[in-house]
């Protein structure tokens, strides 16, 4: 019996108490993989802990295996996945797009340079000129094997508008930099509407084709149970 | 016959081609307000313009009396405002949540200053320090009048944790300077899954005072066909 977490949808960094910085994703292709998961393998399947943020698509598929939880920023994406390998994960499909940046501070002009604001409530429409300053959040897909070494990991990688060479020799560093099992490349531009064409690729560099999004889920799911079952036989 | 116009959601102000800044505005009360119309006044409706940010909730009740427009950017709002106005509009419900501000440009730190870079595409998440600078919206409640001036006029007001006198007094503050007929004056605080305390003020500073969404809605819409019908008489 597996345990896999599914992470989907997007972080939401807030400005203040009304703004955020988000990014476009929906949850849809994680809530698909789940789906997936849950209709073809839940026999196998002990819990699948589907971690969303705000406003994600969740899992359409009815099961007693499934639990969602609802989570706001990239700090605190990596608070559960601590809190949640705690208990023996199998594999982590790291689907979330988690914001590469945090809010630091927010300035207002003021006289000839910035001042900090407060931002702990909404910030007031009067200010004229006003920067939000960013920093660096930690990155997610590098802690999971640190927490966890012995679980699996799909990591995902969206370029915008790059040569498709370009696209596999950043997922194939980024699989290798985080000891990923497979990484799920693709690009911007070609995601449309039902059209999604996408990479699954493995630790060589190997990959599979897909070109909608329930391909991707059908065929990642069923590439982790493969792995899942591998490394269980290999015990 | 009446022809309506409502705003619901959020705009998104583009930081690049995947990241934005959004507020949290769902959409739900303006669908549910959209709702009421279609369910209890269609006969008196022409047509319902339902003008709703990027994964904003739509109205369920079906009527081919609706038609939806999806805008992104404070600024895509005012131009399909000023198109959609073109044609005789009665009535303007002005419950989107417009972002005050919009991206100006982006700086990351570069010796001992700060360098623009390209937004177009999505920015590198490899820069350490970057700072994202605002620039002030045109406001979109204060257009409507000069555009129509003839059009009735909703104006909506969020703020956050303010005593309620407070909140009365911006919003009369807001109905004067913006020429509304009714300014729906609500407080983050209050708003809590179903519940949802607002209040409905008219020209005099007279308020209605309501406890959940459907209340609401209900409210709204059956205060502005009341509001129409007596335009009309008044002919």
């Amino acid at each position: 019996m597996y345990r896999i977490i599914i992470t989907s949808g997007g972080t939401r960094e807030p400005i203040d108490d009304v703004r955020a910085i988000t990014n476009g994703s929906t949850g849809t292709l994680g809530s698909k993989i789940a789906d997936r998961f849950l209709s073809d393998f839940e026999s196998e399947i002990s819990e699948l802990v589907y971690i969303h943020g705000i406003g994600a698509k969740i899992p359409s598929v009815k099961s007693m295996k499934l639990r969602k939880v609802e989570i706001e920023s990239a700090l605190d994406l990596l608070e559960t996945l601590k809190l949640e390998m705690n208990k023996k994960t199998d594999i982590v499909i790291q689907a979330m797009a988690v914001s590469d940046y945090r809010v630091d501070s927010i300035l207002k002009k003021h006289e000839d340079g910035f001042v900090k604001i407060d931002n702990q409530k909404k910030i007031s429409s009067e200010i004229e000129e006003m920067a939000v300053v960013l920093k660096k959040n930690p990155k997610v897909i590098s802690e999971i094997k640190k927490i966890s070494p012995g679980t699996a990991l799909v990591g995902f990688k969206l370029l915008s508008h790059v040569a498709r060479e370009e696209l596999f020799r950043v997922a194939l560093e980024i699989g290798t930099k985080n000891d990923c099992d497979f990484v799920f490349a693709n690009d911007l531009r070609d995601i449309d509407g039902n059209k999604h064409i996408g990479f699954l690729m493995d630790r060589e560099g190997n990959h599979m084709e897909y070109h909608s999004k329930d391909e991707i889920a059908q065929g990642i799911s069923q590439e982790c149970m493969n792995l899942l079952r591998r490394k269980n036989e290999g015990k």
